[in-house]
């Protein structure tokens, strides 16, 4: 039995929100008992210290605790690992060389998500991972030009973010209305929602000002692909 | 650090409701950040037998599923096992007797729950708890009388069951409305759902006839407890 290994607890209602999206996209492949579903194992450490703040040089490296968390996984011998948190995909290198299981990188699976005929594409992400550049760079690689926030804008950003860690999805959403209304003024044609909480504020928004491409979905149809393609779904 | 395990995947989606109510559960008791949350690993088994056809005879026994799920948790260190699955507690003393980590019993919790005064409780399960006892010794125990259903509003149940474990979660719910009327008509004062898909219908109900005690909400609430007076939202 193939299991597919979850880093997750990146903030814990991301996480459960990414699970709930690989049983959605199962069950719409065709699963309708338990047994044709996907077998998982997660790793959810919520104590694993802020990715932002330490790639904004304001807290200790993260990066122990993933390798911690990678260890695990494979010591239990998943077949392939998902991470649901954009800013630990900072340190994907590192943990892809210390894992025997291939890792699905979340920000190329969005990126590759991207409609052809776009050309300007908004980055909304904690202020760690706009910082490292992780979005901008993968963006121009693929011939996007990445609009970011202005201060004020990256303000509301964060501050969906952490209404979203802390349970008050209701307050996040109005932060990430006006994050979207400033980055369609810009001339953004669409917005990557480059953290894993964004999604859980935008699913409450009736009409976002511009198209988004969410990575907790993304990286969930990646997975199911990967899984059903190998077979997973079907016990031995 | 402290991990609650968790065995899981019986049905999928009952296993991310129950991670979510824990999250809830620990937001309100005060966690607004990631590193104040509970950590979790969770074993995701969907492939495990189907508990409740093994109990009507017309299935493989899931025992060495379980024990199997148990022993992957117990070797990965948890301090603490729960299993968002009714029907699995059949196998309650089974699974005890090969963990180290002690087992909260989910129908303990969720007959812990009832109010004082009420005597005649709805039993609501699968076919297969229904027909083990389960339920209905330990609310003898207590002193409750059982109202079980009729072959007709046991369908329903079944019925709503299915269509939780199949993603559909509207006509699950007409279902429960149906057997939730047929109890309330015999004089049962209060419903255990013993279930973990039956929240999930339940949750879209506008008026349930008669007040219902939540095995997947009563497992989360003692999960909560045990873990926060053991202090495991706190990084060491």
């Amino acid at each position: 039995m193939a299991l597919i290994g979850i880093l997750g607890g990146m903030g814990p209602l991301a996480t459960v929100d990414f699970m709930e999206r690989l049983i959605a996209l199962t069950s719409s492949a065709g699963a309708s008992r338990d047994q044709q579903h996907l077998p998982m194992l997660v790793v959810h450490l919520p104590h694993i210290p802020d990715r932002s703040e330490a790639l904004l040089g304001n807290g200790e490296s993260p990066l122990p605790a993933l390798l911690h968390g990678i260890g695990m996984l494979n010591r239990n011998e998943v077949e392939l690992i998902v991470i649901p948190c954009n800013s630990a995909h900072h340190w994907y290198d590192e943990m892809r060389a210390e894992s025997r299981a291939p890792i699905i990188h979340i920000a190329e699976a969005s990126v590759a998500a991207l409609p052809a005929g776009v050309r300007r594409v908004a980055v909304l992400a904690t202020g760690g991972t706009l910082h490292s550049g992780l979005y901008q760079r993968m963006l121009a690689a693929r011939g996007f030009e990445s609009v970011e926030p202005d201060a004020a804008t990256q303000h509301h950003i964060d501050a969906c973010i952490t209404d979203v860690k802390a349970g008050k999805i209701g307050a996040s959403t109005e932060h990430l209305a006006l994050a979207l209304d400033w980055f369609a003024r810009q001339g953004a044609q669409v917005a990557v929602l480059g953290c894993t909480e964004l999604p859980l504020a935008a699913q409450q928004m009736s009409a976002p000002p511009i198209p988004t491409i969410d990575s907790t979905l993304e990286l969930a149809r990646a997975t199911v692909s990967y899984a059903l393609a190998h077979g997973w779904n079907r016990p031995l």
